[in-house]
């Protein structure tokens, strides 16, 4: 069987190694580009040395026509704004293309507007499907404009959507959620130095100043069948990998026990193959870590009348690229879980 | 001037630790006597090798009567249950008490009895005293019996008391703490040995069933004037040190601004020794470590109509043993920074 | 093609796990047993999380009847003495058994005693192949009882024996090497308790004290032709996985310059699948967590007049189980390979 | 008592601010001065938040005019090359200056040529004191200069010196040092970004290339009456603070037992504030940490004929600036471990 010529734009940061490790194991695919501005000619494993005896390949400037020329699928990892301009000229050009970035997240043009500017490319967005498989399988079977959804938005929305599309909790939720520093990005920076970082907690754009914020409320309002309100703060762990999301709401029913939000939970993801309702326990981020798998857990405080789900990714599988690679395979009419089934490395 | 003579009962624990690295260095007392069941016999150099060349001491039984007679006041870092025998004895000839365990921390023999079991000395409770200066100060004054408030506790209740006593915010919270793993004690144990937890995060005890959740209502009510409820989560990190609350409320006056809630806080904690209400940034456990500083803020979500409140602590300083002295300090009359004012250790 | 069976003593513990994670995706076995004394009657799921939805299966008590009857390949990950027995029942029932433990490593039953005591199955020892396959290749084709190394001399051994293989050193080693807490095992401990190890750095066992030390020797010297010396120093490092080994020599020959020695790995590892010599840049633990791959490097102090090679691994792959699978591999004349291509998991 | 009044230069950096926090609570000083170029006119709470509510003070441009008009004691922490100048020009206004930089630490123009380049102030080489008391104590009392010493030449000379100056092992020594990552300063860099380093070990600038080589020669071989030999290799370990360093050397006399090495440590430090020979147990940064005291202990493989000494310090303390204040304390006459005492933050 040929494979598919796979294309990585942005290959030089995390999503884009994490595409690699991936990719390079995927058996349809076959990575025929690797771009990059700022490591444009370096080998791959002199970038990332973990790749050093899997993968031998030039990265390249980013030539949207080149890569057109010999890729049938491209997985964009630019930067917001960057990605927008990559990504409308090679889906222009018939690919298929899985955006990692947030520049086709939103569907209302004026929503995206307010959070990160104008949109370069508006007519896109409703063409763009949002690459969560567990709400949106049947619009990615054939789709060919990928919007792979945030990290944050991700372990939120797999913990909360089932219990407000059951009407289980009010539309106006409290999530508060952790996540390990590779979320930050590589690009060294005062705050993500190790002596500064690597033994404290602090919360980052709190009060709904985080841009992840719009594309909850999208999602779950669109889950709820109603306008869902999110104050979200997202915190920066000392660990590399992981998003542990605490979503809080209040029951419609007072009548209801645990038993029946865990319901609601189980029954959403019966048959899902990367979802695990956990039986005990609660999710730790250390059991994904490197899986595509979310563990899931919902627990109600029939004290205080709140209801507290939770869900556990790693930020850079399920959350990024893992996730981009599920949509992928959906949309080519490929086992969902092909190149994706592996363990967590735990510990 | 002749010191005071002081006791560790507890000492081979981090919060004991914690007191005789305090207590060496505070200038009105001499620690007379170290008490630890299981490391009875041992210097505590052995014990502890941070000590090594500061503090030569034999661990001793506990022995209530042989501590009375050479200790006028005794710290106790027993565990709840045990402490609340230690105490009453010591009590009772007279000594001044600052009680770390649980066991004197809530006022209503009932409350106490749902969470914890029948109190063994309940005619004590209503001498005791909540040692949270910033709240009990001049009750403090000449106590003798002191409940040394839980790390949580002492973190949710600086970010939210102010809030709820100028009646800013529903007395309903949701509490979302995460807690270095010292707070987790010293004993090994599968859940906090370095390989499983070293690289994760994952909430514990959630949904109104962590113990300071009673703590937390009882002085969040005090200070509201009326009966607060609390959902509370916590969860523990990857480091060593530290607390970060995030406590969520909603306005009672939506026409109200961030600076408005700043106020509060700014008014609350005018003249506080140790409470610094950030004039920029958010409060990051690392800037607290090793100090008896909270840091505190305040953000308005005003989209979603929820307010974000928030402390910083070391659990093992403000959160315990620093707190523990700072109230010895008021008790005696002392200046309450005695012993106290050393900065963080950062990074 | 039919699966071929196998088992997993000790499953419970990390390289237990390690075994599942990799024999999972292993495309010609099939995990038919699992035991483990401690955690017999649970389902695997619940003894590691990660498994949940990859693995359903109950851990057995340890009864190498019934495990004979179902297994063709077994596993041992008992503790040395422990995993003697069962190895020699399991053996003598014609099974193919790669013994984890230390048990089956030295030819030599006095050098065993010295530093285990009296071996209860002395026989077996001429019969083990030690399965280390950069040096043991062709023994292993074949083998029936593998004993796999331990983890520091492979990471020791990888660095150092072609360097005295080729007479490039002399044959009295320093090695210094630095250890991921997963090295210590599961149990729970004072020393390996989140708090103690979490920030810093020492180290255990030195000065000939640490029981790889004969090991290293013994395969050390086989390469060298000559009776090699080595003191040996094991540190415990904040972090789960990898080990990073520095060996320091004296070289034989003055005159050689770096590339002398470099040449010497180079030409040693050419066609090896999982030993990378690096080009460039100095090995890092961070870029082989996950995997079986070993990067190698060696650099000549000229003013000193030493060689210091180093080797970092995944202590639980390359240093336990991914090593144990390709010696399975190479026994059983498979591809070496399968199962075991996987990318490092960086970050 | 009159405060003496200090200025510290490149407050902005780690050994800044840990100068900073010491000097704060220091009895006989008063911190008049912070000059840093990058943070020039900030308040220094907002340069490190941890000293909010202890230190309220603008830092400056540096300009030596200005700080010896209103400090008579100067702390560098400028990187070296910046250093001398700024010391040249305050040491010939007769302040007495602690540099931390390496500038003024080799004895010797030509050895500083070939590591650092020309110096430019080499005529100040021969007034310099290098600042470690332990050795040169006798020199340091009324000294106006001083070097203060680098942080793996401290770790390195406290374990090695007193076995070399009594002749115990031969002059050519293997140094395997450990050091937490603020070792490498505050300024972020792709190398210490957390999510890089955080999960990993390696080494760095190995075979004799780091500077501090050359320190360690030369304090060794002046207390070994010889010319020593050192092949040094530091790495960077997942930790904040702390270095751990290892010297393997050969016994002189192959007769003497480990308790001749340990008895040269023993009489070495007797009497010594900051040094402790350990009784039992092996050094642990982690009992070191935040603390001007340094652990050491010695070990002889027997076998292979090897002595291994070992020290623990923190590398921003004993390592750096509570070094440069020990060597302030003795030259200014006051008591030598004022300001210095604090236990070690553990855990």
């Amino acid at each position: 069987m040929a494979r598919t010529t796979v294309a990585v734009l942005g290959a030089s940061g995390y999503t884009g190694a994490e595409l690699l490790r991936l990719l390079i194991d995927h058996p349809r695919v076959e990575i025929a580009v690797l771009a990059a501005e700022r490591a444009a000619g370096a080998r791959i494993a002199q970038v990332f040395p973990q790749l050093a005896g899997r993968l031998d390949r030039e990265v390249e400037a980013l030539d949207t026509e080149r890569i057109a020329a010999r890729a049938e699928v491209v997985f964009s990892c630019l930067p917001h704004g960057a990605s927008a301009a990559a990504v409308a000229a090679l889906a222009a050009k018939g690919r298929l293309v899985v955006d990692l970035s947030a520049d086709f997240r939103l569907r209302d043009a004026a929503e995206f507007a307010t959070w990160y500017g104008p949109h370069p490319h508006p007519e896109l967005l409703e063409r763009a499907v949002y690459g969560l498989p567990e709400l949106h399988r049947e619009a990615l079977r054939g789709a060919r404009l990928i919007a792979s959804p945030g990290c944050y938005p991700t372990a939120t929305i797999l913990a909360a959507a089932p219990l407000l599309a059951r009407g289980l909790v009010r539309p106006r939720l409290v999530v508060d959620a952790k996540s390990g520093v590779t979320g930050a990005g590589r690009a060294p920076s005062q705050g993500t130095h190790f002596s500064e970082i690597g033994e404290g907690v602090r919360a980052y754009k709190v009060a709904g100043t985080h841009r992840h914020t719009p594309e909850m409320e999208q999602e779950l309002s669109a889950a709820a069948g109603t306008a869902v309100r999110v104050t979200f703060t997202p915190h920066l762990i000392p660990m590399a990998r992981g998003i542990l999301a605490c979503v809080y709401g209040e029951p419609t029913d007072p009548s209801l026990g645990e038993d029946d939000y865990r319901s609601a939970l189980v029954e959403a993801y019966r048959g899902e193959p990367f979802v695990v309702v956990l039986d005990e326990g609660l999710p730790d981020t250390a059991h994904v870590r490197g899986s595509n798998r979310a563990h899931v857990a919902v627990r109600l405080d029939a004290r205080a009348g709140i209801v507290v789900a939770m869900a556990a990714i790693d930020n850079l599988v399920k959350g990024a690229s893992g996730q981009a690679i599920q949509a992928m395979n959906i949309a080519l009419g490929w086992p969902e879980t092909e190149g994706l089934a592996g363990v967590a490395l735990f510990p």
